[in-house]
């Protein structure tokens, strides 16, 4: 393992890329190597992110305009839309076998060729790659991803749901057809591009759920529960816009089985996650708020028992662009290359 | 019935009793003759609300200085903290008792003596009233509601959910036992009490579940439904704070019974709802979004399917300070005074 | 005069658009007859702002495919993007010269020629109206405005500065060479065009300056202020933008001339609005807040001393899209159709 | 010089306490070792901010009960409300006189006792400490710092305006007798107490002026420009409140000295800042927003050229928890304790 690594970002101009670099300018063994923004090329950092404007960084080029093996770079973060990023990570891959690649985007989640299929209407563009690819979820492919070359970065509602259920579902505690998980999201999940459903004036002072029925972060939530229970799992999922910039709480509804109370799945959890430096249980009963988790890498679960008998509910907070996307990258790209998992991730979270 | 009638707000210096004044100002047929504040008793409305600056409206006046038979008034909203209401309200329709009254509070909302004091902690102060008291939901107890002296105004959670599930429970067509509401409130729900917990810098940018498993506003749901099913209905109920000032969203997740799609049970509210001047359900598929009826009388119902087979999920939208506390209590009062439902109740929501 | 009148409205999917419906639709004395966006033209007002869904509308049409005189309508609300506006206008009033309009856009401001080719880079097209044109600030023009067939609305910053600065201009009360007014608006005055930069991420939790001492609407302050002042004034004008959705506060650094306190200053200002519906003028010493105005066309107007000897701090507040746009322009309405000047504006600020 | 330090937190239950804890429980050489809060005492700080759940940390203890000298503590931030913080210190240093302390209140930032009186209304409490005392604003007073006991961090606003005024002062480059500062702030500002004027229902959604004519920290502004200037000067200064929680932004308006325009005051301002890690000046005509220092100790600058002659306008960005407060102290406890100044303070600003 190198001491140091060159580092790049692929879409530096959205809000991933501008939460990596902002974790990674107080990384101690990273340099930033490459930025590239294919619409502000030739800009700098400052142009797109007026916040960087005190730090020295590469100017933002077009991925167009590289030649890969001369960039020199170590690792890439992808934070590009998808469908766009099969493409660019498998020529990539192509001209610099090497490089290893942490992927923000949804294009490598889904390791079936036909649920691919089936969610986004296309055949996938890099199938070799989609068999390669490790799901990024730490606290559970830990092991496969420190030796993977191409990590799938999980989806931010899907993170949210997935630690505090996974635990359950293995430990065939709760009723695997019963689950319904109530999102909400702040609006930094929507992305930076300009659409009127995302302005100030229609998203503050007001709420609404949206993708009902037909949200495509679903297919993840099925592939990890059907793997985690050994059968197929379809949860009911519902996510909401909250007017807040970041944070996702997922408020999920849970029926034990036989014999499970909320104290035992409370239990179970505590257990699971007694040793992560990144999830925290709280005490029984207390809820977690998204607030508490802004900014740091941390996730808040709580657990609480629901008046209707063998019923509990369940509390999961983190922030959709750390824990959600860019800080669980880095912890992805930490263990890639063979650093301290916790290395620049140590950030207490900003309240208020 | 009378042409004009005097009116009188307990506890104006409160967000109900202001969203009271607001309508009331411009309603047509009835006088302000009477603003009671205890802790502002001799200041005026200007000094507790600045927008009521360039509207001449009697000085604010405590309780207790008050001769019920000579302030003339014909018709009482009261909205004043849980407790000491029925207290109040006792007195006032001793001294007084051709007087109407519509309280906001709690108080007289659970027609049993046992419930009440089960939830509350104590005995009911008055149980005559308590007997004689009308539950306020317009849509389901309007006849009675006409002919009430004393009615009991919804809470605003409570009528969220009990609009679109009501005509469901009656109807049989969902599975009563599955029920659950996740509701998201704004914040002027928790009143304008100063707490730690609702100033600002608390309660912007972040999202949190409280009162988890045990809302007091789940007595009156217990009482609503299990009346409507005609056997004990015990819902799940999750309240949130959004960070926004009006307006709650409920979503409602349900399981059809024997056969019954999303699609009837959207049918079955189109169809009770069809003349109903301030429920309005939406095509089916759409989902309501609380900015939409700010301000207005009117509450947003829609349906959609869900992706797991025989489900619905439900979305449910008012202004909590309108239709779920100061509007509704309008509406009851132009029941009680036999005027036009909807006069004074016609604002169209503010948005954005 | 009618009893009643038809109106439409070009542009209603903007904001302005949809506040002017907001009003109109409780306008006793109008009906809705024409509804145009072009971009949206064939949807429903329920398709683009989905709070009118209740109320039956006109269905959107392109002004295009217009026949003016067959559209029966008497007066037209104008609230098209600046520069297509006169255009559009031009053309209406050649095809159907008997139609009253009201222009909501920047078009018909500025009555010189020259001063409006400066500031906006291009000779007038409609050079004819622009002379034509009635400048609609209603408390200084409302004997002009009685009479005219054209009538330009004013700016929203512009109505909010001038309203509190023309009295004490006009009463050479204040040395116009050091008038500083720093401005902090709302993000609906942006607009609902889709821009990165006013996305709710780039807006909530923060706040800055813009179009720093170059902003168009400084065209119409000097333009009236010259007028007032009967010699040329120049006022500092420097624009912010605040995490909400509607109000413009100003606050106004003002000197005293020749011996006139800031008392002086708030004395002249309660006598010349004593009589004016909807401009207030607060107790000496009492500041503004834009809350207590929302949704109202009120423009509150506050006076303060300042600690520095000669120096007097105002400040006016008012709703961007009510008093500083669709408000005024029903108002301008009301006195152009013979109506009473509040007809359907007497809305009470909707706080909290 | 020691390796680590032994920290105490006086206060630690408010917002400049937390931010302490926040930035502190990152730093390399400190440990903390004392918090108190006197309404908190016996609680751990997890139950009064939920954000340092994870985190091992000393219970909070009631300052009444400490014996200073067997604290062990090394420096200690005093985070108190006016008043009774001259006390606490003066008992603190005389029972330990050899720890170093940073007192965040405004009792130790006037040095003159007469002043004090004046703006605070009874004579200091503590006078030799007050003549002890140095004057913390970084930038201006390093030297006199770094060996100072009792440091009297600068204030929030203050800090913001004295960063971009005082070298243009010292210049003799702007007339000192025009300065208006219309500065805004974020509702963190206001501390954590529970008032209603601080409530999310009355701050979100709109926008205000507050101490007009009399916000006490004019007397620091006083003194520092009076004493950069060499004679008394008076600015006019106006605070507003911002509906976010972090952030101030002072734009300030000044007139040049013969023949220095606004190009020469931004040279100065560039030359003044070239070598501070914490003070950052934009291009010419670029305006700072808060948002791009939150959560850092960064402060912007920007100076636009106004459109009336000879004036120039100057926008000033701070974090008012962070450079405004918390992040200053760090800034002055590296200072006092020999450690590299940026040491902690390195976070780069959380946006969005």
């Amino acid at each position: 393992m190198a001491e140091r690594a060159n580092i790049g970002i692929l879409g530096a101009s959205g809000y991933t890329g501008s939460e990596l670099l902002r974790l990674l300018l107080r990384h101690p063994r990273i340099d930033i190597a490459l930025l590239t923004a294919d619409r502000r090329a030739g800009q700098t950092m400052r142009d797109v992110f007026p916040q960087f404007s005190p730090y020295a960084l590469p100017r933002l080029v077009a991925i167009d305009d590289l030649d890969w093996p001369s960039t020199g770079v170590d690792l890439v973060f992808c934070a590009l839309p998808h469908g766009t990023t099969q493409t660019v990570i498998d020529a990539l891959l192509t001209a610099a076998p090497h490089v290893k690649v942490v992927d923000l985007s949804a294009d490598f989640r889904l390791f079936d060729a036909d649920a691919y299929a089936r969610w986004y209407g296309h055949a996938h563009r890099a199938e070799a790659l989609q068999r390669e690819a490790v799901y990024g979820l730490v606290e559970v492919y830990r092991e496969k991803i420190k030796g993977a070359r191409l990590v799938a970065n999980p989806g931010c509602y899907t993170t949210c749901a997935q630690l505090p259920l996974l635990p359950l579902i293995r430990a065939g505690a709760i009723a695997v057809d019963e689950i319904v998980i109530d999102a909400k999201s702040g609006v930094t999940g929507a992305g930076r591009a300009a659409k009127e459903a995302n302005l100030f004036t229609e998203v503050s002072e007001g709420f609404h759920a949206y993708g009902v029925g037909h949200h495509r972060h679903m297919a993840e939530l099925d592939q990890e529960f059907s793997k985690a229970a050994g059968r197929p799992v379809v949860p009911t999922f519902t996510p909401h816009l909250v007017p807040m910039n970041r944070g996702i709480l997922s408020t999920i509804y849970v029926r034990g089985s036989a014999g499970q109370g909320a104290e035992e799945l409370h239990a179970i959890l505590v257990d699971a996650y007694a040793d992560e430096p990144f999830v925290h249980v709280l005490p029984f009963g207390e809820m977690p708020q998204t607030r508490h988790v802004r900014g740091s890498n941390m996730t808040f679960i709580g657990v609480a028992k629901d008046r209707v008998a063998g019923r509990a509910i369940i509390g999961s907070a983190l922030d959709n662009l750390a824990k959600g996307a860019s800080g669980q990258a880095v912890q992805n790209m930490n263990l890639m290359l063979g650093y301290p998992e916790t290395l620049g991730l140590e950030q207490v979270a900003l309240f208020p």
